[in-house]
C-alpha cells in the first residue's frame, strides 16, 4: 500500500529519497477533499463553468473553489479554456492526468461505500466512550 | 471512477441520495494528506507512539497530529492503546479498517509515482504561462 512499493526500481539511495520526497509532496497536494470532489463532478458532468462547479460542490466557498481549480490547473489535472465572447466564457475540463487520478482514487470511494456501516459504528462507539 | 459506481445496488432514490451524502462526507474526512501520511507511516513502522509518529510525519504540528489521530480513532482507522505505566505509554496502530483504506489509497501513491514527470512538466508549463 505504501509509496515505497512504487520506488523499488530506483537504484541509488539518493534518488530514492528524492523520489519519495517528490511523491509525498504530490500526495500532499492531491489528497484533498475538494480536489477529489471536483474530479468526481467533472467526470460526472463533463466540461463545466465555474458557477456550475460551485453549485455541484456543496459547501465550497468561492475562494476555495478558485484556489483549488488554480492548483489543479497548475498540476495538470484540469484544463481551463477561455472563450473570447462577451462576457468571457471559461470552461474547466479534466485532462488525461486528472482522469487518471480520478480512476486511482476510485478505490477510496468504493472503500467508503463498502465500509460506511463500520465507520458509522466506530463513530457511535467513540461517542459513547467519550461521552459525546 | 465515481462514487455513483458503488451505489447501483441501491433501489430507492431517497436511500441513494442518503448513501451519496454519507459516502461524500466520509471522503471529506479521509481525503486528507495527514491521514494518508499517517496510514502510510503506521503501515511501514507498525504500532507507534505519538512522538514517533510526529518525527516520521514531516511538517505536521503537534496540534494537527493530535487532531488527525483523534479523527482517525473516531472513524475506526486507528486503535489507541494506553498502557498503565509511569509515565503512561500510548501506542497507536492501524485497525483493519485503516489498513483497508491504506490499500484503497495505494493506487493514488502509484499514480503519483508514475506521473511525477508529467506533473512536474505541467507545473513548469503553468509557471511559464503565468510568468512565475
Amino acid at each position: 500500500m505504501s509509496k515505497n512499493a512504487s520506488t523499488q526500481e530506483i537504484e541509488t539511495p539518493g534518488s530514492e529519497a528524492e523520489l519519495d520526497r517528490l511523491v509525498t509532496q504530490i500526495i500532499g497536494r492531491v489528497a484533498d477533499k475538494w480536489t477529489m470532489y471536483l474530479i468526481d463532478i467533472l467526470h460526472e458532468e463533463g466540461p463545466s463553468r465555474f458557477g456550475e462547479l460551485g453549485r455541484h460542490c456543496e459547501g465550497i466557498s468561492q475562494k476555495m473553489l478558485t484556489q483549488t481549480l488554480r492548483a489543479m490547473e497548475r498540476e495538470g489535472l484540469v484544463h481551463r479554456e477561455v472563450y473570447p465572447v462577451v462576457p468571457p466564457k471559461v470552461v474547466y475540463s479534466l485532462t488525461d492526468l486528472g482522469s487518471g487520478l480520478g480512476a486511482a482514487f476510485c478505490g477510496v470511494w468504493k472503500w467508503a461505500a463498502e465500509n460506511r456501516t463500520r465507520i458509522e459504528a466506530a463513530r457511535r462507539d467513540y461517542s459513547r466512550r467519550h461521552g459525546e
